[in-house]
């Protein structure tokens, strides 16, 4: 039994001047992902087969991106900023295609719920004609007001500048945020819409009104203030940040992750944490993590699509940048980056090392120091390192190259031939001693410094 | 005039589901020890001389761990759970063999407060039967409350679901710690101790109504909410070590430490920092770990059980790890890592480093990028570095191997004979040039490129 | 129309004894810079074009910092620690030469804002004879009251000690900071100052007293409590600087600024950010430091002295240390210092290398482990590094040297002679192979370890 899939209208056209930015507005990123994508998520969580977002002109990045976060995302241009009504309007293909209902959602409120969204549209598929989600304020000054009459009915929203001593003490607020049973009713709606106010701009809230002077059932859905935050400054987008960084560790926490000290340890959206993982202070973690049961994140990590295997030991300061996977029993210490590479069960990557674009076997031992020369200045090549092999401290393998499973190669050593399994390789210089060298050379270098 | 000794019994029999851990819940750390060592700790520094831990079946990590803790501590197993009661009973031959008062603890109290075990066993000293911890709660709702008389004293514990409403209303809870005269009435309660109850288990709450319908004398001793925290979940570990965190922080601070933003600073319950020691942000310091005093810790630094000592200067981005022993005026910098080593005075291993099993003598100077390469892949090996000698950049030194006093080593050299005193060492070979290559290599690459 | 010249009189002398430490309290940094600079700064921006500052006995420190702070700054010494004015008596010359009004200030209040002394300056210029700095105190317990009559003009000010239990109630309390109509009056009232008190010191408050009694002209200026604040432990230090911290963000913040978690990085109070730059969490930004507009500042980097240029790319894990300069889109990436060095326009320094004493040129390519051998025991030395040369990873570059236009590094050479243009330059030793080798070692150690 299907019902009309619901579509929802993103606005997503301000400028949002008070973010002094190039970059549009609802493309700043909440826990590594832009804003519009943590609202394209949720109306996709709460069962919204169908969104279409507007932007202003010269936003060609958004409709971009936006393409990226969903599939068949239709964006539509609101050529002049005339006010919310005059944006839905721009999407007027949409309202028409629309089956179902239709939710006005902002681009730049990345903490709504899903269950918001589930309510709005569970209160119109029994019969609601309009939605609307309020919020209940402590302060309520400068948000339009909630009317509603003895029976609890929505019957209209008031502005802070029209509203009655009594009415401002109203503190259930508007959110914006809208349902409408169908695409027809809000195109019915926006068609008698005035722009008779300071602005000469056209307002969605005033379907509010309309809709209830025609009699039609109107309905309210509530939700947490904290989740309906519109970002429109660097510090909002900071407020946004640290609220979505609570729910992410609270749910990593909840999932039986150990952290020493929470607060200082960022996740992304997209992390997923097994249990058992435990994570001492002061960890980065960027887009596109996996954290294997039972590793153990020390402080100082960085980590950007990185898989991390069972039972692995990482850093502290250690970096593993996209394409880096640890097997199960991995050990990658301090001082160590590691990108597009695979690092064997249980082999060992513990100090000031640089792997890149190269696989290492099973229980291989990689010195202290060792650089893996994979780019040439124009390509960038590979660098296999066998099962058990041992690399000497402060090596230089020039890709491309292969050590064999089981060899060693001296410390210190320049590798630009393949070594084979079982061998030692190295490159060495004889060492030479200048006795006394260094007593006479201070001596001179003292005394020079005397006569200064 | 000796008293006779307090017993401390300890339970630690709680499964700890909501931790989703494999780890038995009070060996969970708090301020890098064991939960289960606080309230061991607290137990010695209020003078209780005896201490008997309660565990579960399959749980003998806590048997051997209690034991690295306290001197002596005696292991029982309650078989199955059965209640608190069922549990201290478990400890029979404690009890019986116990020839001063017994205090029933519980492993999973990290923040408790030697004070407030003090002051139960000033009350039992002092005449007291039998003595409850309570607490004040702004919001009660939950806990057992204690009942008093209108001459205050404790006449029963009244569980939540048990309450009248006006009992609701009664905001002094019980916290569980209860101390008993002696042994002999604490068995003598437990022995009449019934589980006609919902659960059908044993709980030693019960022992107050017991004694208080004897006559016995009851008193109630109370602490602070906050520091009689029983760890359940990974969220509530957190918040201990939060709190621990806090609690450590302050004693620095008030000890003459500067920490230019404390809450960023990670101690251990162990740390000993000195005087005038200046402590920038992010610092995460484990067990083991001593600083003298004038000592400047840069930001972002790792250390577990290393010592620094009076002026030394280390970080940014420094990790000492165990034994890592910096004498007076050393300098340890960026990237460097330091391992089972001493740092002679005054001595510098300014960057990117990696110093293990090694001695280096007073005001040596380690060049960048040097690595004592002190792993065969079997064993680990000793490098000694005279005092003055001067280690070029990029050096490999090979252990077991020793530098003599005031010699140079050579830049990039990989070291794998002795050096003697006084004398230049290296392995280099010639530098050789190869006019244009560059130039007709880059060309060539350009135009494969343009061709691809 | 130039006014007479406003004189500031800064109270230093102070021991601090609370703060545990050896060094003078108002040189204890904030943000970066002594307390003592922030009180100066603040006064400066205030139009205060005068300062004298009064140390203690042994505060030599304190004097010769405080010169290196404001031009002219005049340093007096007060012998024996007898109140506040005699403290203020000891700058008895500067304030027989103020042409104009004088202000006390204290040098442990770095958190005091340029509009408060503002609105002295103001009120004192309108025709008050003696303005009085006031806050509200939530709890004013401790602090001496500000008396007002009826018209809301002060009368006086009343010690706790002293005060009935109306006065008691009175919040508005007083800071200290006082402002005088010329030197002459100041130097008139402290003449009539006793020291019949319980301590037997001379206290500049009774000058408020003194002034209402003469009927003089007395005003309140108020300012947020915060503002006021003395530092006199360490705690308190770490108040300060929190408070202070949090200005410094939420100014970057309000000019274009994205930090993901504000609350972790740490600015200096001459910090300068242009917009649109990204700082990631756990960035540590010490004196010194301009970053230019676009640049992507990544996780956990710490800085000092150095400038970034627009749209660069620096960490995680970087340190810029005093003159490090980076030029527009130059990216520098984990485990990298720079000292007292250039790095080119579009240059790449990435990973684990030291650049200290180096010229980078435009587009030139630093591999990874590279290290300039800059130091010989003795002095430093340079390395200049031409336009799109290529330096292969693990190199040691050993200064003086140049790496001309172009020219290419071998990877793992040690570069002790200049290399031509578009050279390559390489040194290395022949890659030999021990066939079977490992094989036969590993056999022998596994036996012997058996054997142990």
């Amino acid at each position: 039994m299907s019902k009309p899939e619901t579509t929802a209208v993103i606005l997503a056209a301000g400028k949002g001047t008070r973010m002094r930015s190039n970059r549009p507005k609802v493309l700043h990123p909440v826990a590594n992902a832009p804003m519009l994508a943590h609202v394209l998520g949720v109306a996709g969580a709460a069962g919204i087969g169908r969104a279409a977002v507007v932007v202003g002109p010269d936003m060609e990045q958004v409709a971009e991106a936006g393409k990226t976060m969903s599939d068949g995302l239709q964006v539509f241009i609101q050529q002049d900023q005339r006010g919310t009504a005059d944006a839905v309007l721009a999407a007027k293909d949409a309202l028409q295609s629309a089956a179902g209902p239709v939710l006005v959602l902002y681009g730049d409120t990345p903490l709504l719920e899903t269950d918001t969204l589930s309510e709005v549209q569970a209160a119109l598929t029994e019969g609601a004609d309009l939605v609307v989600v309020g919020f209940d304020a402590p302060d309520p000054t400068g948000y339009g007001r909630l009317l509603v009459d003895d029976a609890g009915t929505l019957t209209g929203i008031r502005e802070e500048k029209d509203a009655s001593e009594a009415e401002k003490g109203i503190t259930l607020c508007n959110s914006g945020i809208v349902g409408f049973g169908s695409g027809a009713l809000l195109l019915s709606l926006l068609d008698r819409i005035g722009n008779d106010n300071a602005k000469g701009e056209y307002y969605l809230t005033d379907a509010v009104g309309l809709a209830a002077a025609d009699g039609l059932k109107l309905k309210i859905v509530t939700a947490d203030h904290e989740t309906l935050l519109g970002v429109n400054s660097r510090a909002e987008l900071a407020t946004a940040e640290a609220v979505m960084q609570k729910r992410l560790r609270a749910r990593a926490l909840a999932g039986g992750v150990t952290m020493t000290a929470p607060e200082t340890v960022f996740l992304s959206a997209d992390t997923k944490i097994a249990p058992d993982v435990i994570i001492e202070p002061n960890v980065i973690i960027g887009p596109g993590v996996t954290i294997g049961e039972g590793a153990h994140i020390k402080g100082f990590c960085h980590f950007e699509q990185a898989t991390i295997g069972r039972g692995a030991t990482v850093g502290p300061f250690a970096r593993l940048r996209p394409g880096a996977e640890l097997s199960e029993r991995a050990h990658v210490g301090n001082f160590v980056e590691i990108k597009k590479s695979t690092v064997g069960v249980g082999a060992k990557v513990n100090h000031l090392t640089y792997i890149g674009d190269a696989e290492i076997g099973a229980e291989a031992n990689i010195g202290a120091g060792t650089i893996t020369c994979n780019y040439d200045g124009f390509d960038k090549h590979r660098t296999e390192i066998g099962e058990g092999a041992f690399i000497g401290s402060n090596s230089s393998l020039v890709a491309p190259v292969k050590i064999g499973d089981g060899a060693y190669v001296g410390s210190g050593s320049v590798i630009v031939h393949d070594v084979s399994p079982g061998a030692l390789s190295l490159s060495r210089s004889a060492q030479e001693e200048k006795a006394d060298w260094a007593t006479r050379y201070k001596a001179r270098r003292m005394k020079a410094k005397q006569g200064e």
